[in-house]
């Protein structure tokens, strides 16, 4: 059996997860594409470092685009509850012999950087810059009108393990899954923050980005934003959808922006916060989980990803699943 | 009985009502409420003149906004058929011995302005310049997102008589009314574009201006407006809504531009193209008319409108109704 | 060039299109389709034959489900504006040397069927027998929450003579429009009640109903549709969008009855009513006139259309569209 | 200054509210308008007692309907962490002097009722029975769609009391406020789950429950219920609303259940999982705090709450609220 017991009793804790930092080939090009045609906040612009937020966010940044050479991922930030679990979540990285170590991140007080197993780089704070919520000022809302950052999807070469080490080690909870048939985890959704997912994971080539999650309030919107981005020269850019997942029961969209990297607009998930929800199981055969309805997905929504700075990419260690196997069937 | 044949049988086709002209205040204020706030489409500013149009629309104008030193209205225009229709309706007018002149209007062929017996300004054209429509440049739309000019709806001290001329003299078609107790008209929603009204007429102080309609995509339009009426300094020019109408099923809004004339943003009526389709009567005493629900109408809303510039206003010819003596006990 | 004027002067006045008879091999489940599941209402059910309208409706049938051996069309229904321009439709088939005869339909006073050139069955009423609206039964309004039948579209084996026919002889206008490289029609959308269109002709094999387009509110009433057909063991009738068209500017999605007559259920298109609206024409070559957005078309959608009862079904006499003769690039 | 420091060191957790146990004088009569009308789930009927459940819901019950002699409320329902979580806050009422004892409630495992200082009746719970959620389900969705509760609203005789004891004896956090003149707190929102409240708290005659908050997924379906009461009967029932708060940035409507009972339908508030996440205090003076934009609140919405089984009304112990004091004016 693949699932194992959730760990109410970690030391720390974890609210949720944060903010993603972006390399991006060209900064003003990704602004256009984040803030004229989605609608997110610009809170500050350096020489090299936009950081952006959602309208109801009043902390500093829930993306950072980075000036870089190529397009990549520098981090994956998550907040805990107070300074103190930073210090406790250093212990326990280095009982596991991972790394684990301080750096300076502009808009963040105290910054804790860590590598899973794996190597997924996380990031994590105790406090941003607080800046004014933007939620009540509508006559500024445009593009996607995104609420707030919602969750971080990844490839990893080994979602059984990497399952493992969020739910018992971070004290992620499982909230939807799908097995293999020899009965690993295929792929896992966990929160932190008592919706639907803070760290969704899937098997495949990776460590690597899959999406990030943007939260807006309704199916409208998301139509709107397709409307916007098609009149505005960024038909290219919508890769899928919109449809509905059966996971999650999200209304969702997704698109690339001018680097590759993958967000998906969506809106109607749950709500998990009781500690004996219990996780919804899917067979991989039911295609209502992939999408309860909506256009098969391209084969490009299967194999891209974005690559994080610096870590290495391994091949999928589990058997390659039969659903991807044959997209010459999906039209 | 109150209600006449409707006129099949006239030599012109008038298609619609097709635009208002407001003489306001101040044009800088005027436009900020107009484009900035609610989207309408600037098509030309001239010194003393600014036009509009729906995001849709292919002509010129459907509101003039014309620098006055009082807030008064010039003309309700309609566009006919063909422009021999305009000669028709001169010489028609002229039968009736009714004012009937060739008027120089920006931005139209030729345009004849009649009055009506009791003093309606009514202006009619053929043909509009023609511009392009920003109906799928989803990324200019904003506020309200207005797609065209709907209807007009007018006070009138005689509700019957003016009805009547509306019906057998210009061949509007009734679709939904009320009748005083004694049988005789008290309000009238008449159409020749084939929904519910190109021209609506209430009993009351008149002639009088009570609103123009803008028809907007769906509910969620509305209520973002609102939205940004309320955090962009507007709320004070909320006047009445969101609700529904019995009459006609609209979904509404009341609102009042800064020289007060009345705006209803609406969506949601339906379809009227039948020549055999049945007017509805709705009792006087039936609320579910007036509101279908939402909150009870102010009393400015059943008592303010814009003046006609140069037509004389006229006390109500018809006795008073009782919805409207009781304003007290509205709440 | 392949335009021809519009016609102004025809003796009969054609006000919409109607309704559709379709022949379907199980009532029972065509009833669950149409009833239960897309929200429409049964005004009558006779031994053999379901009669449907939309919410909005007042007269006896949009939709007429007759028990049938195979799946097949019986005719396509338009209403005129008085008795008498039956009889001169049925003068100016004559003298165009084109079948015209009464026949007897349930439902309708007169009803005068006669065939195009190419074969298309249509059939013309001025009443349908009365009866309630269902708009304002809030309470009863499910599934799509469909409206009105709004257009009729068919595959035609030479887009350009029906095209001219349609225009020329029945006074139908030209709203939006595609041409191939030799400059014939490719594509036409025409109408006579004042939006998008009555009538669309697509090029192919035919003629053949590709199918029929059912107006509802809003985008919201879409996508609960997917969500009811998905949940209710639909998901396989599902077969292209949701999406929205350049042309006609339609939020769409199309789905496929259970005896493969396909259904648009859409919102969103524009008021056409001014004699003077320029037709739009679109390059065959940009893909956003087939898709603003959206995945792309399925195979299924370019190919599969109704037959109608003993017509004959001849190839296309236009040569091949580029556009449809690489699906393989679709994906 | 009002406000207390908020208490992260308490020894249990309470996970969020989570029913109201109503007595309402008509089994039948409610039932229909929760499960017709507003489209809850029913998990069971007994002989007195109706179990209804939210559409995302996998638990029991969110409200239960008790057949009783009057209208009243018998209990306000909060879910905990753990079964231990029961004992430990047992322990903490008892060294409080306050009332704590178990009592059997039907499809809870064991439940811990007791009483706040100035009479609120609180029942813990762990776990109530699982039953399958209705989300998937989307054909069986109807009226409201209500997803699930979301919040309690009481009056309290005095609100700073009854703040400090939620926040310093319960754990829960403040996110929304106003202070009276004095500086004392005049109204509280206050939560455990997340989002903005579980628990709110308004000066006022009291202890009387004001309203039970109910989250459905957008703007669309309170619309969408509007026109349903309002068809079926009862429009009557409609207190106040549609409009948007300024606080919570709730869209609101506000309803009476045929006992009085009070039910908010509302949509887009936003998350408040960081517990740095600073409370937003609002001035009594500033009407958009109440309503952003909609028609002003009725008298009755200020005065009418629900008692509660056997527990004493007081006089508000706070000096009145300027803007309580002049309806009159509020047209």
């Amino acid at each position: 059996m693949a699932l194992v017991d959730h760990n109410f009793n970690l030391p720390f804790n974890i609210i949720r997860c944060s903010h993603i930092e972006y390399g991006v080939k060209d900064l003003d090009v990704s602004r256009r594409f984040y803030v004229d045609i989605l609608g997110f906040v610009e809170t500050e612009r350096t020489k090299d470092v936009i950081y952006l937020r959602g309208l109801e966010e009043k902390n500093h940044h829930c993306l950072v685009l980075k000036q870089s050479e190529v397009s990549e991922v520098y981090a994956l930030g998550f907040k805990v509850a107070f300074d103190n679990d930073l210090d406790l979540i250093k212990i326990h990285f280095e009982s596991l012999k991972l790394p684990a170590e301080w750096v300076t991140k502009h808009g963040e007080e105290r910054t804790l950087r860590v590598k899973t197993p794996l190597g997924l780089p996380l990031e994590f704070h105790a406090k941003q810059t607080r800046v004014p919520t933007m939620m009540r000022a509508f006559g500024k809302h445009k593009g996607l009108m995104p609420l707030r950052f919602d969750h971080i999807n990844c490839f990893t070469p080994n979602c059984q393990s990497t399952y493992e080490f969020f739910v018992q080690q971070l004290g992620f909870r499982l909230t939807e899954y799908t097995l293999t048939e020899k009965g690993d985890m295929w792929a896992a959704w966990t929160h932190r923050k008592g919706n639907v997912h803070d760290m969704a994971l899937t098997n495949g080539k990776g460590p690597r980005l899959h999406h990030a999650g943007i939260w807006t309030e309704n199916v409208n919107h998301i139509i709107h934003l397709l409307d916007v981005m098609a009149s505005e020269g960024y038909v290219e850019n919508i890769e899928r959808g919109p449809g509905r997942h059966g996971i999650s029961n999200a209304f969702f969209l997704y698109i690339l922006d001018p680097d590759g990297h993958r967000i998906e607009p969506f809106t109607s998930d749950y709500m998990t916060v009781d500690p004996d929800w219990e996780p919804l199981g899917w067979d991989l055969r039911d295609p209502r989980r992939q999408t309860l309805w909506g256009a098969p997905a391209p084969k490009s929504w299967f194999e891209h990803g974005s690559v994080f700075h610096g870590v290495e990419v391994k091949e999928s260690e589990i058997e390659s699943n039969p659903i991807i196997a044959n997209y010459e069937d999906l039209l």
